[in-house]
């Protein structure tokens, strides 16, 4: 995406991005490995940039990583929503997104880190998965698929669920990532109304090609 | 508890044990307030001890934290057996202790957001909640009570919900913490195989006076 934008950029300006880009992703591996007490000239050091530059870019190191981790959620929701187009039913859309995002924490094992260590106030964040099950939620609520009185009730449970799976997942390295994300999909799509015979079948619906898309998304 | 014991510490067993305890009330402060970068002089200034006292007691400020956490987590186990020691199913011992639990954040809002802040890694603990609802799943499958397959998976989207149902209720701070926390215990006991009509009996069945033990708890 940088490559594209930065035909319209001066040469400054696209110094500058790289310089934003490198701190960005110096302070997610940061994050990743739980380092939030590191000092801000270590992250310049890591990123390759000058101290001085820091400061053109970010008020304060907790600014950086509250970047860091926007960043990763809006990736996040843009391949989510790349990934569930070709959808109409609000309840499947829900599912496929959920059963992808458990299988990202392994595929993408630094990203999920960080997501992991950001912690709880992720499960309120309006970037990322949340905002787009919410959204589903209410829709296959009103599309009488999901029987919820409560959607942010719904939400909390599926938001926990899925930071808890990338824990477990990250924990037990043997454990079938795919078979576990299905199947916690298919007990919230039976907790949300779905008729059991229905969950179960949603949830073995042949997904998209996530290699090919993740290796688009690593190289970006 | 420290007074109890004390009887039979000596005067500089007991000045340790003051120290220690001072150390580890300051650090919950600090994760509380998310201020984990926090130095350890500051540390021991709040908690009113010597910055030498401090390494009699932890390695570093990483340990400290450790040890807060863990104390937090075994004082809330020991509170949920206190308050299930009259039940013998084991449906109804998960459901009254995750009802609790779900009750704890907004009475104990400091004890509630060093647990929130300590993150997923909370949700694989061996301490407090965790291990007691892995018992509780386990015999209550094997009593014919929940119908679930793999225990592991039951206790990611239990434990991962009863922390994001703490954020829930710290960032809303008009919603009806008991309701919120009896309608999540009841869609966990559906999605474990409970019958609807029994799940949400179980989860209106009146709970143990909190406000008698928990200021006995503030105290302790």
């Amino acid at each position: 995406m940088a490559k594209e934008a930065g035909a319209a950029l001066n040469r400054l300006d696209r110094r500058k991005a790289r310089t934003r880009a490198a701190l960005i992703r110096a302070a997610q591996a940061f994050i990743a490995d739980g380092q939030t007490s590191v000092p801000i000239l270590e992250i310049t050091q890591a990123a390759d940039v000058g101290m001085g530059s820091f400061y053109n870019h970010f008020d304060s190191k907790e600014d950086l990583f509250h970047a860091a981790v926007e960043e990763a959620l809006d990736r996040h929701g843009a391949l989510l929503d790349e990934l569930t187009l070709d959808l109409d039913d609000p309840a499947e859309i829900f599912a496929r997104s959920f059963r992808l995002t458990g299988r990202l924490h392994r595929r993408h094992p630094e990203l999920s880190k960080v997501l992991l260590n950001r912690g709880m106030a992720l499960t309120r964040s309006e970037r990322g998965l949340v905002p787009r099950a919410r959204r589903d939620i209410q829709a296959a609520t009103q599309a009488g698929r999901f029987t919820v009185a409560d959607t942010e009730l719904a939400l909390t449970v599926a938001a926990g669920a899925a930071l808890s799976l990338g824990q477990l997942l990250h924990d037990q390295p043997d454990r079938d990532d795919a078979r576990a994300a299905d199947q916690i999909t298919e007990d919230l799509l039976r907790m949300f109304g779905l008729p059991a015979d229905e969950a179960r079948e949603v949830c073995r619906r042949p997904l998209p090609n996530l290699d090919e898309l993740a290796q688009g998304d690593s190289a970006a």
